[in-house]
């Protein structure tokens, strides 16, 4: 590389006179490809990026991102929107997210929506600021009038994980994946299966029935057997809650000899309360998760494994997809599985 | 209200010619309070800006963000730095910061930096576009040439959790967290102590001592205890990795009495291995950790408690602080405490 050259352009960048020309020019690309480089689009190779990244940066170059957006007729960002950032499932959903979006030269927003309060005020602010190119709606349900909003701001919607079934996205069925543990407990001979069941309060959409509480109900109308309601504990997404729910069922006149949980969590807080009730998993009693939590593998729990960053990273190659105007599928079902470890055995003799 | 005037208003709306100042006069406020209200500033309140949003949102009125920025003089986004997404902790410390920092009205930008390549991607592109008003690194220590980039760039740069010490910032004391969990193993008894250390191959910063690790030298020789190489494992911060550890130190011709571990997550890594070898925790062996994951509460794992999500929220307030030209402290250093489960007890007598 021409040192001088470079050293008097670099003065003349410090005097704020350097522009896309003359990093273009000391690159040998065009003007066009020295702006794709820069605005992190699509299609230029690595290795000229690079080249292009190093000498705008010997120069000191500072690029309006106003400008290059326009260049690109969007602002290169994605909006995710999230009602819980520090639960594993969440977390490695926009893990998945994030990587391929950034990948893809989008910058990531990250819009946590915890409550009823922060929902509304998310949708009511997001419209009147056209600052995303699309909206990626990790694991939650969008109610119409949220609905209504996004539509009229008119960007892509894109769901990640959920239940959502009106815009593209990419989940698991919830409803195999309950019937993969409840059929597991059957096959075991339990005969007497609880259930400690989630919802979320502060969902709007929670009247429609649960796909991972329908597994239930169909697994054991298949096998003949009766629903016992006293089974079934509905509580909040809460491992403590879980606990207490536990604690409800060992109440009862005649418990359970297993128990499905809709998520690893809720196990983990089941099998607390059996041990301090000084039983034994699996002797005692089975417990089985659904998600395969990292901390599934460290506490030998039985669970039904779901893909969580692969539903993020699907869902961005289907969100980019779209934003290329490439053809993609509307919805991407991913596939569960039984994970089978020691928290599940047959039942004891009785 | 005037629907009439609305309703007509609403109309040119629709026609593109409903201004800011429309609004203003809708709301009866002045033009420099509507604009504060709809770029979402300091200094509104909640149920004017709440009218003014009402009413823009009637007329369809949408922002040019550009010009809501160039009024503040700012773009109104701040960039987190991540090394994970997907773990408890830095989950928790996304979330505090993105509380507050929307409640400011903020965006939050996310990148997450998992492997060298992505940190060099980052802090490369980052100082080339002046895109954020603010960079937090969450838990990493930023290398020197990082630095330089980061002050290139000419933003704010504040640390949340982790131990730099260049950048304001919040977080632990983790000499103290570690002291905290040592002595407590010392005082129930225990004279041969183990301990699972971690490191992040991927963070360039390694060299220097990490503060959990030098508090079990401290307690050791403050305790007249001699230090055994053979008692210290060091691994990946990986709860499988730690259960490879935990056997390590069972291979020993004399295994410690109790272990250290240098996170919750490594805890319950260690205690499989332990179950696993047909030990009791803690009859046969004591296990603690660090951090109070959520998790920790479920396994009755005894541990000391970092405040999570109280980093990423208090770590806002200093930035937010900054931004607005308040004097804030440089470093501020939560408590942290010791939490008491069933996972340590005195030693077995032999």
């Amino acid at each position: 590389m021409d040192t001088v050259g470079t050293a008097s352009i670099h003065f003349s960048a410090v005097a704020g006179r350097s522009s896309l020309a003359d990093i273009a020019r000391l690159a040998g690309v065009s003007l066009a490809t020295a702006s794709r480089a820069m605005s992190n689009s699509y299609g230029v190779a690595p290795a000229t990026r690079a080249r292009v990244l190093r000498i705008a940066e010997e120069l000191d170059y500072v690029v309006s991102p106003e400008a290059s957006r326009l260049a690109r007729g969007a602002v290169g960002r994605v909006a995710l929107v999230v009602p819980h950032v520090d639960r594993w499932f969440f977390g490695a959903v926009i893990g998945g997210l994030e990587a391929e979006l950034s990948d893809a030269g989008l910058d990531v927003l990250l819009y946590h929506v915890g409550d009823a309060d922060d929902r509304r005020d998310f949708f009511h602010r997001l419209p009147a600021r056209r600052k995303v190119d699309a909206v990626v709606v990790v694991a939650f349900e969008v109610a119409d009038a949220e609905r209504e909003r996004l539509e009229r701001m008119g960007v892509l919607v894109v769901a990640a994980g959920g239940q959502d079934e009106v815009y593209p996205g990419v989940r698991i069925d919830d409803r195999e994946a309950g019937r993969r543990a409840v059929d597991h407990l059957l096959f075991l001979g339990h005969r007497r299966i609880g259930m400690i069941s989630a919802v979320d309060p502060d969902q709007p959409v929670a009247a429609r029935p649960h796909g991972r509480d329908q597994a239930y109900h169909d697994a054991l109308r298949d096998a003949g057997l009766p629903i016992d309601d006293e089974l079934v504990v509905t509580i909040e997404w809460s491992g403590v809650a879980a606990a207490d729910a536990m604690a409800a069922l060992l109440s009862l006149r005649s418990p359970p000899t297993a128990v499905y949980c809709h998520s690893d969590e809720l196990a983990l807080g089941a099998i607390r309360t059996i041990r301090r009730a000084g039983l034994r998993v699996p002797e005692d009693l089975s417990v089985i998760g659904v998600d395969d939590h990292p901390l599934a593998e460290l506490t030998d729990l039985t669970t039904v494994a779901q893909p969580a960053r692969d539903q993020g990273v699907r869902a961005a190659h289907l969100l980019l997809a779209r934003l290329r105007g490439q053809g993609s599928p509307q919805h991407v079902v991913l596939p569960t599985r039984l994970v089978i470890r020691r928290s599940t055995a047959p039942p004891r003799e009785v």
